[in-house]
């Protein structure tokens, strides 16, 4: 924590961080004694879907069970037949209120994944939105391509028939399009085996591209492994990770990304092993995993309060989970998430004396003004 | 739920609800296809206190224990100290700014609890704040006086001559200021016995004040039940209570009051008897309890969340939480907390297709438009 501080920026970055009163000219703006932090970065997202199942946790809250939701054409299934139905820009403005809720809260970058198009056409429907979505606002946004989401109802009988479509035309068409930078997979007993997933990441690492995975979130999978084989960025979820799993990631550097959103809402028992995580100093991220079926919160700053109330992360971890090591899962831990000269100018100002004000009081939001690339951005800012 | 009808109100209050047309004359609303409820009612609210114990919470996640804390003035004795310490208009500006976050929810009734001053001219500062809150702001406030919150420290050593004083004095002159409406206890092993708390109770009797009671939330004491032999509105936490005590409570028709914010950010782990609480149909009601040290939330939609998520409530039942049953928890059941003719014209209007999405999403807030006494209230709604 520095007092009396500037911040120089010049072309969207920062040049320099000195001593208040000591730099001349340009357009100074007065930060009135607010806490100036880096902007929240949110590195786990499926921002981008169709319709709401807000009427099928209804019913499961009534007592429904999920093989009767899903008999019913429920689910991710549900999800999936109404982003296919959508057009591209009905997935936009859907998408877009989504991120105001974000962008509202200090995020400057955003990981937004495909997942519910499962087909050539509509995982490119749905990155070409994320694409969209960054044009429109002062974002970043980083897209990822999840094919490996779910088989889609079509395929439900031959998963492996699914993967190969994934690695041999989805993967590398869409890679050619440019409208992905990373390749994910949902490794579980509802998702796919390892064995799948690694063929994922096989065809991925024949063209460079950097890979993350959905593991060990319902049961252990070896999944953090797997992904650590292939040098992730992250591997999200882990709540059944064992030490084996943390030692894997420590070896390869890759992120272990927390989504207590999840851990709520599925009243799941099993926390990650933060402990581990700490003894072999695998950097800690904490994300939404905004998505309709499993965690319908579109607010970072609760994230970080239930990764503090459930997982017991110190506060401190928490905001370096939504700067510097969400960042780094998201390949950018040379560019963002950090106050520090040549770092990009997304930034947060705050009306709070201490950090943690912002993850005790989660609906408070008291963020006073948020800058992205050096601009002060208004629109999504009271 | 009724669909293409008017609602018809004069003088503050619902006058009938009628086919859609049927009606002519008056100033006419279009409420645009927007689902209306009755406004929001939080029967159970801690809003006015000074300071802020952030910084005490950090130190918690960081591993210093609670004897530390408490040893270094920490706990409830800050939020009391910095009460104590803060002027009325100083109470006021904090408590606007939370005020306004739960009205900016579709809050039109809330219920205010005395408790951080623990002297008479401290306890009536608070009571006042309430009243000029609501003087300045379209909503109703329910005051209640619960000087029997915890014994302040010049009192620890003899906790019964602080009940004496708050029997004998505060009780009797701050009812004749008409400060408050009714008369609330902590009992608890680290607030008061039951015996103490009786005390209490009986000198509301001698003036015919309604008495409501912080029961069986860490430990089952029987606090349920003598609530519930002083015809109490309400029983509030009830994590411990048991059967007999939801017996008791059906006899006295005594509102059980859930308060899942304070559950979660305790991290407890037994659940109120909800479905014993259901057989004897106990009206439930569901409120934030928002305090600076167990329940930081100023939400009451994710209140209503959590009430699902953690305790198994369906969305209906969370919605009588904090609309009917509420209300009867205020003795307001008669005026407050429903559509209907002779009912007071708080209501809400949200941009939903589905009562269930205002729950579903607690970030998301949908509010489109809030009415007090008949009047599209501005001032705290987008
Ligand atoms: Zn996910
Ligand atoms: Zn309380």
């Amino acid at each position: 924590m520095l007092d009396d501080h500037d911040l120089v920026i010049r072309d969207g970055h920062i040049l320099a961080i000195l001593p208040a009163a000591t730099t001349s000219g340009g357009i100074v703006h007065d930060a009135k004694g607010q806490l100036m932090t880096p902007g929240l970065i949110d590195c786990h997202t499926h921002l981008v879907f169709g319709g709401n199942r807000a009427a099928e946790w209804e019913q499961r809250m009534n007592g429904v069970s999920y093989q009767a939701i899903s008999a019913q054409g429920g689910g991710i299934n549900a999800t999936v037949a109404a982003t296919r139905q959508a057009s591209e820009s009905d997935l936009l403005q859907l998408a877009i209120l989504r991120l105001q809720r974000l962008l509202n809260e200090g995020v400057t970058t955003l990981e937004i994944k495909s997942g519910y198009g499962l087909t050539l056409e509509n995982e490119a429907k749905m990155l070409r939105v994320a694409r969209q979505l960054a044009a429109q606002h002062p974002v970043e946004i980083s897209p990822t391509l999840l094919a490996a989401h779910a088989a889609p109802v079509e395929y439900r009988h031959d998963k492996e028939a699914y993967i190969s479509l994934v690695c041999d035309t989805l993967l590398p068409q869409l890679w050619q399009e440019g409208l992905f930078e990373a390749v994910d997979i949902f490794c579980e007993s509802v998702g796919f085996t390892p064995q799948q997933c690694e063929r994922v990441f096989a065809s991925a690492q024949r063209y460079g591209i950097p890979v993350k995975g959905h593991v060990e979130q319902l049961s252990l999978l070896d999944g953090a492994q797997l992904v650590s084989r292939y040098q992730g960025l992250s591997a999200d979820h882990l709540e059944y990770l064992d030490e084996r799993g943390v030692q894997a990631m420590r070896a390869s550097g890759t992120v272990a990304v927390l989504l207590p959103g999840a851990y709520y809402f599925l009243r799941e028992t099993q926390a990650p092993p933060i402990e581990t995580l700490r003894r072999y100093q695998v950097p800690i991220a904490v994300a939404t995993d905004y998505n309709p079926g499993t965690s319908p919160f579109a607010s970072l700053h609760l994230a970080m309060n239930m990764a503090c109330v459930q997982f017991g992360l110190t506060p401190e971890e928490a905001w370096n989970g939504v700067t510097r090591h969400a960042a780094q899962a998201l390949g950018r831990q040379h560019s963002h998430g950090q106050l520090k000269a040549g770092f990009v100018a997304d930034l947060a100002l705050w009306q709070v004396k201490q950090p943690v004000e912002i993850i005790y009081e989660p609906g408070r939001n008291p963020l006073y003004a948020r800058i992205f690339r050096g601009y002060i951005t208004h629109g999504s800012v009271r």
